[in-house]
């Protein structure tokens, strides 16, 4: 403990864990509503011998990959402030491979609810279709760009130390994307698929189930996005990376 | 030009005005997106005579104000960045004023074409709804804050330093809402009112100017907090206010 009080003072740090607590208890709640809504309200879950049921996992595995193990692995690097940079890293990587993986899914999963139909439905008409996809081709390059350049084989310091704040900022405004897209596909799902006992905008129980997932998304958001706005919340570089000068926390 | 050179390179300064000339031409595009959208598919506009129609104002006034004028006024103290600082905390005031109105007449235009219809419909039951009027009250509340505090009778310099993270972060906040809640209010009139030649889903060509409306928004929001995020394009302190230490830019 000895070691937190460092640079920034222990006070700060007291409530970054309290922040880091509050975005989990955010992602957590997200990702319990979504199943409840969909395993329950929806009617659970099936694979493509059900393409309606199977629609099912794409916001279960969506918000999943890319709202809350997104949001961990951007964390990591706050969480694990006096750890070996190069496990934190791995970690990082670990958590976006997850991520990816979950997004992967839920992608098959909605595009085989449009297709497989015996009257398939188009794709890719609406806003939360075209952000989503988006999101989903900015991560891929993401994902590309930060593993050669950072992981393996890693370019050399002077490009990374160029190329940080850009994976940063790109890292920040997809997340944004996705959240933006969340909120929208909840926002479609809740207006065409609920009914009993009314529609959605007579206020059932089911819709408010929605409105919540909604606003517990919004709370991770806002409150991952005030960590990272905190300078004193930067991982400290440790003393083998000091002399580098590296600002890649 | 002379003083531009100061202390950020005046190239980087040349990529600021390219950027604050893109996140123009995103918000322009938006407010004549949505003027066509509602003007010219949903069949214009009237007040409160035609409730339908009276709704169309909701849309247009919103992003005018929560959206174009929003971000304008976030942007003032990165373009006038060499005038006197209270003239640009004026322009910053009065930016906040003209979005304020729109966004009161954009929001009794939207009760209104709830209410007045002979079958009055639910206000408040969407996520939509839900989220615009968090940052409303939210907006309600900085502008409370940042009048008293920063404008008049305005808090001593100690209170001013420690308020204005915090009034800037919220500032960003507010403006991620609203456009979280555009584009969700985008996909409800969207999904409920498109139905010539086919719905939503079919992608007409009233589909396509709704998600371009919603793209340039985005793009918009991309770009504004691109500008926020770099130190480089911070309004450096003038002569008068560097003894002061104020870091109020």
């Amino acid at each position: 403990m000895e070691s937190l009080g460092k640079s920034p003072s222990s006070s700060d740090l007291k409530y970054l864990t309290w922040l880091v607590l509050l975005a989990q208890a955010f992602g957590l709640s997200a990702v319990v509503l979504v199943a409840v809504w969909m395993g329950h309200f929806q009617n659970g879950f099936s694979w493509q011998s059900n393409p309606d049921l199977e629609f099912n996992y794409h916001p279960l595995f969506m918000i999943i990959g890319m709202i809350f193990l997104y949001s961990d692995a951007i964390l990591a690097y706050r969480v694990f402030r006096n750890d070996k940079k190069i496990y934190v890293k791995l970690l990082h990587t670990g958590m976006h491979v997850c991520a990816l993986l979950f997004a992967a899914v839920g992608l098959k999963a909605v595009f085989d609810s449009h297709n497989l139909p015996a009257k398939p439905k188009p794709n890719l008409s609406t806003l939360h279709s075209w952000v989503g996809l988006i999101a989903v081709v900015l991560y891929g390059l993401q994902w590309l760009g930060g593993f050669f350049c950072f992981l393996f084989p890693k370019a050399g310091m002077a490009t990374r130390i160029m190329m940080m704040p850009h994976h940063q900022f790109w890292g920040m405004a997809i997340f944004g994307f996705s959240v933006a897209a969340a909120l929208m596909g909840i926002t479609e799902k809740a207006i065409l698929s609920i009914s009993k006992p009314v529609s959605y905008f007579g206020k059932p129980p089911e819709g408010l189930v929605a409105n919540f997932l909604g606003l517990m998304i919004l709370g991770l958001a806002t409150t991952v996005i005030y960590i990272l706005s905190r300078p004193e919340y930067k991982r400290p570089p440790s003393p083998d990376e000091e002399h580098l000068q590296l600002q890649e926390n």
